[in-house]
């Protein structure tokens, strides 16, 4: 188990400090731990992801459910903030995320294009912002060069910076896949040498171990794989995401294991607003009452 | 059926609703709805499409058509306006359309290049801009990074953005092809997240489910799925194209059924300009008979 | 038959209309039409074009015989009119041409990359400014950019825009040709839609069917063909080129036709200059009693 | 053998030399030669690098690592200074690295995009700034445009810039491979020429001959071959890289022909922290041994 | 023979003849002829070019035998510039060669991307700037644009800007080759009209004729060549390069041709360079024996 740093130990500027302070002790449990509600389904995948749910394709309803269940944020894109969050402005922290791409072409070479700047960010009252890189795509030149301008302008106007770190691409697919023990722990290490304040990964799979090097197959638990990538992304916060539907009682031990090894919170999409309003709220309370035992 | 979200409520800058306010309720038949001309065909198809209509060519004698019609605004590109509209300036408003292509080459990656910029518009007294997105394009990458100078500049002089928001690329015509009810949701959805003031959709086919996901495979009917597509779009307010000729009776029952769902207008080109002048007029009337029964 | 349009209808600013003033009403025959000799033939195709005629290679021949035959402009590129103009400054109008290219590689994608700047061209005290469009060609997306940029400074310094709106690229060949009445139609109306002053096209040949649009396969006379395009160039004033070496009748002919529908002018470069200075003059006299009889 | 330029020799801005001075005569040995530890393994491989040690992979061990073993300068990547050298500032001199990749995708093109800026190294008390230019990759033209970049910058705030000058590509491999003689002499001339004030480079292996040109196939040893190549870097200070783990006996006999060449000082990474803090510090100490034989 | 043009015919700005005057009359032979020493061959080749006179490699060496040979000026890039000129400053003129590459990839659109600037030139007391232009490359739409922005720098600072128009590239090849009359011929006429002020070329080879235009198989003599390389130019200063190691008398007779043709002057590196400094001085003084029988 590692020590989750403390808000001084990580170099930050006044401005940044200041609203990583509000996001992680004036939200949500108030207790230096965070979960996050992200919101850009609608053009990362399309409406297809609200089927079944209708009333999760109205950002109205979202935002309701971010305030309802205590979020420490809310992760959206410059459309629906704009045009929705000027009726909660302030009661639930804005995370504006500055890039995104629909899924229907398959690139070989993955990149999700900025829509957004910082300083919309900025204007719109955020707390922070996101971007997601694409480790491991062949993309990867444009990518840092795209991802630069906007750690840039994070820096200039003291936002904090969530990456988006995933890996992609066919050297990853080649390597282990996506959520590899390898793939994840890598793109946490990447997001923190190029200055992330905050890393979103997936949950690593140390059983994926086709094509992964050496270092990587030498039968894992789950919490130790956890406890590396924290290790690896070292004074950049981690927040573990929920990925794609699983089942409730898996997840929620993922959830412990990943504040148990010293990650700062959770960030959960689907897994929360494809459910009925009432069995959301429910799940939310789950994950919080794990967050609480982990304050600092 | 939805209700067609108020000004109020769209988060709009007080330009931006100067102008929307303007087009929607000053022109046509100023009670929130509207009926836009496009006329920028000479340069996406060439001067075939005036072929039978020579007239049509004319640039003068369409404006003379949208001034009669009554329509709440005309929509064409930059060397049209300055050389034409000086002659009614202010009579209707001017919808600058800033990106265009010709339909000679046929690139797998379909991009819309800008031609003339939101300081133009702003210059010739526009009300609003126009961008053509190719949603699903390869070329999205490029797309959206052009598209977010355009927004950022309407941002600041406070020019409504009309997004075309078109499905393109061998991606979407495996999947359903480009009016399928998933391709036009789709892109509902993704101008609205990016940032659309207005989108500019084709009328939802729900028969054409060969590749589409799951979710839209369930027998929809055609007001079902225009009311889907408006939710999609949330605040983002909608037009309805009127695409290749159709029948006039099929026609109308689209526009008919656009209404009914909550989308704030029409938007009708060749349907409306390739026919004699007098069938011009008496068509128009009959959209505008639709139109004044859904007041906002 | 088509009127010319006059100057006053044309939406320019006053420091275009001042210097298109100076051009069709203060040079050549001052009587609204104009002869213009291109020269830039040394870099297009290299010094070959003046085999046969070794004095055409003469910046200095040229531009006297520019003086001599009492040309409304000369159209040339930077190196020509920095090294030899200032000896004429000012005696005939200078077009300096911002683009072109080599014709040693032959790719798939043409596209005339720009040399030199608008505001160079008013440095030197031009009167217009020249830019080469390849309509047609798959490099439409940087060419329609490198265009815009054109478009806005010759606006910014009120400096007319004359575009070489040349069809181009395997799309064009497989559908006419670039001299085919369909692409020189396209062709003239494209540039007019992007805001060129005037426009350079070829004289258009209806016979040229195979894989043009239905639209274009009706047995035109060639006089048709020129009275629509000079219509479809709409307000943007109409140069008609002297293309290849052909038969002088036959040239003749051409430019009769092209005044007859409308043309303001004409732009003969290898045709004029690829004989004998005598034999020069004396079909510049010709062409100029053409022009003589369609004063505006 | 050659003898090292001094300071004053180079051509400097006063700034560059200020911070020469400060890295060679004020930290290490004092004596004008440098060991450098170079530490952006976790982008450019990824954690696996730490395997085996894994507080080499906590960015506060390495740092005091530099700081015990009195190193002359720590180089990382903008994340991992911004986090941790505010706690050891000014201590230990340090190079921002301000380009890197990650080795996942294997493109026939290498490049190594830049992320951070030479400003960001100022703001940071940085003493130089280190950029990777992959000398014969394919990727040259924008590996130069993004290093002009740079340097303009580094001179702009009289920075030191080191280049890492990496032989790579399909053409490096066809000739001899990247450590070949032939390639390292060429990549320290190349750095040289473009203007960087030290140059990283491996030690030539001058029996890698296959393909290499005839002037590299004369049966050189070893010392003649890291003597051609310090002064083929001519007034650019020569620092030789540890390269991958070789047995100490070979590395140390490196060094000193290194320095017996001329060069400036070293610069080893995964040769001094893949091993534990006692054996780590001894080798450093033997490594000393050797500088302190070759001040200047 | 032609006639060389006078500094006064140019169209030169002040800051550009200043400059030009220099290098011309108050440097070499002071007789408005010019021999220049290009020594780039590091960068372009790599340290091999120094096999067998190694003191050739060593920038001091070099530039002292410019010295010493009383040269009109001596090209290197940036970093020899820096480190070495501050010596001589002054003594011999400077041509900062602005771009470069190194010959290790074969890539199918050759370009020289740019490393230096014009200001640095400024900054460093140039007399004259150097860009290479690789005329026929199917990199001409990237080459014109990196072009036109140093000629305008160059404009801006009043340097005189001396194009090296190489004729490169699959088409060149399979016309002629790099060395034939339509080659040479055509770049020359290339770099005329893009606004050089002086041209850099090889001496023409008539008898390549293998895919050559027609105008071309003429079976014109050496003297004829150039003759005609040197019109083409009209009013940019040519200079003639020594090209690969040919015999001395071979070599000596070109520029004889060359001077008689009315080129203004020579530019020879590996000729001069790669032999002992008393042959260089001698081979040296042989050509300037030339030179002095052709003042302007």
């Amino acid at each position: 188990m590692n020590v989750r740093p403390s808000l001084n130990q990580l170099g930050l500027s006044t401005g940044k400090k200041t609203r990583l302070y509000r996001i992680l002790h004036q939200h949500g449990l108030r207790n230096g731990t965070a979960i996050f509600l992200p919101y850009d389904h609608g053009l990362e995948h399309g409406p297809r992801d609200f089927a079944g749910h209708p009333e999760s394709g109205d950002p109205k309803h979202v935002l309701k459910l971010a305030l309802e269940g205590g979020f420490n944020g809310i992760a959206i894109q410059i459309g629906l903030a704009r045009k929705f969050y000027w009726e909660y402005a302030g009661e639930v922290p804005l995370v504006l995320k500055l890039n995104g791409k629909t899924d229907i072409p398959a690139p070989p070479d993955p990149l999700s294009p900025v829509n957004a700047t910082v300083e919309e960010a900025v204007r719109l009252g955020a707390d922070a912002v996101g971007y997601t890189l694409y480790v491991g795509s062949p993309a990867q030149e444009r990518d840092f060069a795209q991802y630069l301008r906007v750690r840039e302008d994070a820096d200039r106007y003291g936002l904090p910076l969530i990456v988006w770190s995933y890996p992609r691409g066919a050297a990853i697919d080649a390597k282990g896949g996506r959520d590899s023990f390898y793939a994840v722990d890598y793109a946490a290490r990447a997001a923190s040498e190029l200055g992330a304040d905050l890393v979103k990964v997936n949950f690593p799979q140390p059983d994926k171990q086709s094509g992964v090097p050496e270092a990587y197959r030498r039968g894992f638990s789950s919490q130790e794989a956890i406890d590396a990538v924290v290790q690896s992304a070292s004074r950049t916060l981690l927040l573990v995401s929920g990925g794609d539907h699983a089942g409730d009682e898996v997840m929620l031990e993922k959830a412990r294991q990943s504040m148990e090894a010293g990650a700062t919170g959770l960030i959960f999409g689907r897994n929360v607003f494809q459910r009925s309003h009432y069995e959301s709220l429910r799940l939310v309370a789950q994950l919080k009452d794990i967050l609480a035992k982990y304050p600092s």
